[in-house]
């Protein structure tokens, strides 16, 4: 993971954001009960006490260890429980076990996030000069890095919820309220018009950005139109009233596979409610609101409804063009995640970070699909028009949904 | 579930024993966390907070609906999630889901323990002497069903810390001791003979007993002869420094198998320390010793063991018989389950109770061993020589051990 | 596998029978193509050719390499590739992969049939009278073992033929009609009731046997009736019509669990037919025929059904005490296999062979449920009173039936 | 599919190449036995049978059917086993069950063949002018998807002889060599620098190619390098020797995913002999030769492999300008598959031919990656530097090999 231009800044300036980032992620966790914390309702889902522990021992591993001198760790344990993925880090708990660790509780996993949030702070308070810029700059990392958990902490959590048949809510305060309607959302969607050429793409200017968003390069884009918003929900019922999901001709042969055996006929979420549908969301089961874009769809639906509406996903290029170039596009990264038709690949000249941190994006450019722009769950500022979020094609437990893209 | 000859008594009595019972479980799970009791670590446990509810959840459906009047259950939605295997009371919750049920929250579980055994008091002291018996006699089956649920939820709940690599302790109090030696430990095992001849079998007198003991029926024993102690750790060591564990011929096919797609190479929760070998206990890591009994085998070893010893498992007839006529058995019931040769199947002209009570014992009648005897763990009281414990063949996360038998 | 009181006989005579036996498995795998021997539909199901391979394998791994001078194996990989589960001789193809293996040929194994056949004549003329009783007790076993796979060979390949939507037929000719009604099956089953009393069962006289099928022991049986006829598809159906595959309070757990991860509604091989149903046989799809008897059920449909009928399943020591003493009893051995309710257990006593023959039957004492009698294709003269055969509670595939037993 | 600018030519020269197409098929199964070419050795593989079937019902289902006056199937139950994947044409015998299929036989295959070609040459005699474009273009169609078919039975039945203990040979002749070095292999591998700028890719002009192979379209491409020859197993030897399949910061997150599961440590059919490696090949298990284009490597291992080499794999456009442009390079479509960098995707303005025949290529634009160029088994003429294969990225059963780039 690269930064790119880093900005120096002040140590206080630092410490006042690392205070606010580290606090809401304990206020998400907020409305959810100890219980609710330990469970792993599937293998991709971590568990929210995971999440909290982590992101701590991101910092623990990253920043303290190196660089705050005598440091020691809080648990020799944490090391083997908490790191993600990080091959070169040794060996870690399996994944698909996080749900089995009832200890720590979550109340030690809460005196672990303050150690370590006080060694953070006794850290930037005493370190000199010449090592702050090099600890600022991982501590930015691991900022962004916590803001990409809390997401997950959400997305993570509703999933757990959701597989409790007395359909617990995750908290009638404290979380967001999921999408409405976008002010364009009563008629049909728009089309913007966008010219082509060899334009720019990625991130290379100044301020944070992820390795896999750079290097800056060119493209060949040619001319296309982008829709002005996203798709709802009455437009997502209008394809399964019309037979959308048992159309196999709509259908990627990895679709129509993930159809059946997973036996889709909706959404994520979405069940029937007498004559009508209704869908669970952070605030309990709700009726579908026909106006509000619809979320919960993977790579592979939201292909084949493209492919029904006679259009296509964009491309990420396109979508970056048109989220730095045109005017008149709403819900670009408040609403919901949007699917692209792009393979999530390496940029021309790519290269991770030297250490574990190289492990951080680089080595999951296969088989997965690029999603563009944010979501209402998203930290305020965390992304960029460059920024490449990214999930396997049949993933639908995260905030995605679609917007349309045609040629010109 | 048949009750024979229950003996009448007095309300009160009843009552005492029976506040005695729900509180022995609630000192049980008392030094578990709100997090230890959430978690499922194998289908084939339960967590903690479900065995505190489905044990309420029997009396409420059992006892309070049919008979206290008036009486509204505390949630709808707890007869889906803490019916067990009842297939008469209707769809249930997927037993392999169990531990994705965050809520009710283990405080919520307590308060619905408590509304209960309020309920259960108010009707035993309103109910009028006619319906006394009839209430009295499910009382009685709910508080030994409970007993049974006390003691897997003690060995539920060790696979559960057992899987955790910080290798907790269930607590350093509110928990038995594991057994120690046998006071005739020192030496070899001394052989006592018994008679054989036609002999009655079963439950038939007074008192409680579950519907599989009975009917006390003749079984025809030939003269044997039964060890006086349990088998030893450091015998089972001998087995496996013997090659125990890599000898097909000492095997039954299913026993081999096992060994090789489990790589078992010592009973479960043992593993090496050096050059020697410890065991996770409810007090943590602690190493093996020799003298006392050895437990947490299935009974694929135990069958593979006696073979190694020369010797056989005893018949659950030859058990009873022996159990009831020895002198000099030592370890019958306070020390781990005896795995018998005896497959779990109905006595002749066994019926099962009319209603879904029927189901507590019958429809298991397939693919279990019978186990003798009792445990550490095992309430005082509880068991009886005609008392059928039963377990799959591979199954190791219960108390069980061997006691050897032989030919006359 | 002991012989008891193996009658000596001439060389002669031996080689006639082996002849014919040799000559049986031949003409049972002649209307079956090449292709057709190679297919293996289920792990449990083997390929014709293998069959012919196995059995000819047995002759040259017990017979021919310990006690014909100079015998040279025909080809050094067939000990791995067709050494069915002698953990005692090493190493071996996995059995779930014994339909991958299109080489050797099917005429590759009829050369190796022929070979084997020709070194075991050459031995027979050529052994010393001091050698021979041992050489023909071998062979005496083998000759019994490839009678059972000729049984394994018809229902593997009525397995293999079904699995195909072409529905082809085994053959028109060379194959034993599937079994026929009862004389008296027009009317309902009559009862003979049968006196208990200490009773002698097992093999313990002249002639061949299992293993298994001894030490002749004494056990103890109390009076009982027994059908005097199988029953038959049209009582099957009335069960069905009954809702017997629906009505969980009929089976045990582990059969309702198999009902519905199964998908069962009607015994193995029967379909829909319109209105009625058709039912898969050796000379292709067929009308059910109410008065023949019901085949191709499980242990746990059994069970099941005599629940439903108000009866159960005899014991094996009943069965065997029916069938040596009582008169009036139709289809005992040339109808197909009859479930009873005792799991495979050694007999009191029962020691197994030494060497790699001991693994015969011992081993597979475990989750298997006895049956007796014999089928249609049970070759003519191999069963006895005494016979143990015996399969996992759900196989469906073996010729399987159903009498009835009461208590008297 | 769409067929650009199909030359018109005479029935008669169509028939001459439907004949020696249709021929080559039978030349390529002459050295299988029928066994050999019943068996199915893992879902991905489809029985040799089976290819000469389902090309045969391609001719029968989009020619005859549709264009042949009078014409009556073969058999009505083959369309049911031998479609392949065409949703639109109605249900399908399951993939994995291919195997599983011993009729109809390997004769009565090679009569559906002939009386298939039978009619198609009474077609094409008889058709008139008016008809003969459309007939014409769906039999170059057939053609081109026997082809394809022809390397598949190859690769296919090289794995199923693999998966024997015997490790049979393909034949002694009639089946090609595997590739041996290039003329350039006995030093490093040449670079060859080529432009960049905006080209056009994709198929354009006359002649046949598939749908998935246009629109032709312009991309950009920045300059870069090529090596001059196929990477070798002596250049694998050495990234083995490096530790390459046991260093995770060479491989992406499905890649280490995939050495551990799989248990690799060399390419595909390579295994250890003595202190040195083999392969198994067409021709039997021979040295490994270490001038001779490495093959049997999956992308995820060919990824691992540039990264080693500090080099990378070439986008697909990069290959197909090079192929058009670039002196030098040799291997490039005669000896192994060259897997790209480029996800399988559609290029911008891709549409599907309307019917079942949109399907071919279409629906598998997930998950895939291209490989570019051919093999030593690909037909003479097949293929065209537009060609685009794919499989998924664990793949290794297809003749696949790594060419590398570079940046310029």
């Amino acid at each position: 993971m690269a930064v790119t231009d880093f900005p120096p800044r002040s140590a206080t300036a630092l410490l006042d954001r690392y205070g606010e980032v580290r606090a809401h992620t304990e206020a998400l966790a907020g409305p959810l009960t100890a219980e609710d914390q330990v469970v792993q309702s599937m293998p991709d889902v971590s568990p929210t006490k995971w999440h909290r522990a982590h992101t701590t021992w991101f910092f623990e591993t990253f920043v303290l260890v190196p660089h705050a001198p005598g440091y020691e760790v809080v648990h020799p344990g944490y090391d083997y429980l908490f790191n993600s993925y990080y091959e070169q880090l040794g060996p870690r708990h399996p994944r698909p076990e996080r749900g089995l660790i009832s200890r720590p509780s979550t109340a030690e996993v809460a005196t672990y996030r303050s150690g370590v949030d006080g060694a953070v702070r006794d850290l930037l308070t005493t370190v000199d000069d010449h090592a702050l810029a090099d600890v600022a700059a991982l501590i930015e990392i691991g900022l962004h890095h916590e803001q990409q958990h809390q997401e997950l902490l959400v997305m993570d959590a509703k999933h757990v919820l959701s597989r409790n048949p007395l359909r617990p809510t995750y908290g009638p305060a404290g979380v967001p309220a999921e999408p409405g309607p976008a002010p364009t959302s009563s008629g049909p969607a728009g089309w913007v018009d966008i010219d082509g050429g060899i334009v720019d793409v990625g991130h290379g200017g100044d301020g944070f950005a992820f390795d896999n968003e750079g290097p800056r390069h060119r493209e060949l884009v040619e001319p296309f139109r982008l829709a002005d918003r996203l798709v709802t929900n009455g437009e997502w019922l209008a394809f399964m009233d019309d037979g959308g999901y048992r159309r196999p001709e709509l259908w990627l042969s990895d679709g129509w596979a993930a159809v059946q055996q997973g036996h889709w006929s909706a959404p994520l979420y979405w069940e029937p409610d007498g004559e009508r549908w209704a869908l669970f969301t952070l605030h309990g089961l709700q009726p579908v609101a026909p106006a509000a874009p619809v979320t919960h769809v993977s790579f592979l639906e939201a292909d084949a409804f493209a492919r029904w509406a006679g259009a296509r996903l964009p491309t990420e290029a396109e979508w970056e063009v048109a989220a730095t170039t045109a005017d008149g596009l709403v819900q670009l990264d408040d609403s919901v995640w949007q699917w692209t038709a792009s393979p999530y690949r390496p940029y021309p000249g790519f290269r991770p970070a030297a250490g574990a941190l190289g492990e951080y994006n680089g080595k999951f450019m296969c088989n997965q699909m690029v999603l563009r722009g944010g979501s209402f769950v998203t930290p305020a500022g965390h992304t960029r028009p460059t920024y490449r979020n990214f999930f396997p094609p049949p993933a639908r437990w995260a905030f995605t949904g679609v917007r349309l893209a045609a040629d010109a």
